[in-house]
């Protein structure tokens, strides 16, 4: 099961490929500079657009690696284009895509450091249903509400993605 | 995993008595109707924080009762205060806790029909991993986005509520 979770938190994170396509769509229309979006928040003291995407990316590599056994590749917070967090999430994808099955085996048990809390370790199911489901679904749900707040034309299917509804 | 899956749900839903406890006490601080709180959106074609919460409370009874071969049972919508939002969630809370391990045996296979797809099915696993986790925390983080824009001194402790960290 953590192979599927992280599986679909990655998918999750993919579908703001789209709202990201709809965003620079909505910018070009309305003829703004899409950075404009990037660096949207919605409260002063909260953080904007891009980092709520890089969040996103980040416990979407942080539970693939940790969970397997893995130490997260690095990734630097530098993206300033739309173009920039598209590849931030495609190589976020890969690398989670990239985490066979068999490789969360023992994941339950594994002990996950967290850098903000030294000397403490949080076991592998805590960390995958405590951490990584609610702060990955958190950002993305972040990032897609300060797109639907400024006006890009992003609706609830954009987030969800494909469903696998089957005849009955 | 079933079960704890969606107990975790059900917890993060509870943590939304914090939010609406601080979404209470900042009403009262500016002097104003808290019922002003429930019914701001994020966008005009937006639903407003109450259908978020009673969003999220649905979707956590739903998986409680689908994938533990129950029918939900019926929760109108029809909260027009805080206080009665609070024991909706209560109430939500309540069954879910209430679903024994057990009761989740076979979930992966439960076909589960969704109100919307007439003809149609989604496998329990699906159901669990595409609908549920992304909209519960969907909607939970919605109702958090609606308080955190309108001053609300809300943070992500709140929304993520208590983390089982152990000393190494």
């Amino acid at each position: 099961m953590y192979h599927d979770v992280v599986a679909q938190c990655a998918q999750s994170l993919g579908n703001l490929l789209t709202c990201l396509d709809k965003a620079e769509q909505h910018a070009a229309a309305k003829k703004f500079d899409a950075a404009v979006l990037m660096g949207s928040r919605l409260a002063p003291d909260m953080q904007p657009f891009t980092y709520q995407v890089q969040s996103a990316c980040d416990y979407v590599k942080a539970a693939a690696a940790c969970l397997s056994g893995q130490t997260p590749p690095k990734h630097e917070d530098n993206e300033r284009t739309i173009d920039e967090l598209r590849s931030r999430i495609r190589k976020t994808v890969a690398f989670a895509e990239g985490v066979a099955q068999p490789q969360y085996a023992g994941a339950s048990e594994r002990k996950v450091r967290l850098s903000w809390a030294p000397g403490k370790i949080i076991a592998g199911k805590d960390y995958l249903l405590q951490m990584t489901i609610p702060n990955v679904y958190f950002h993305i749900a972040m990032a897609y509400a300060i797109l639907r707040h400024n006006g890009v034309d992003v609706g609830k299917q954009d987030y969800l993605g494909p469903i696998n509804l089957v005849s009955d």
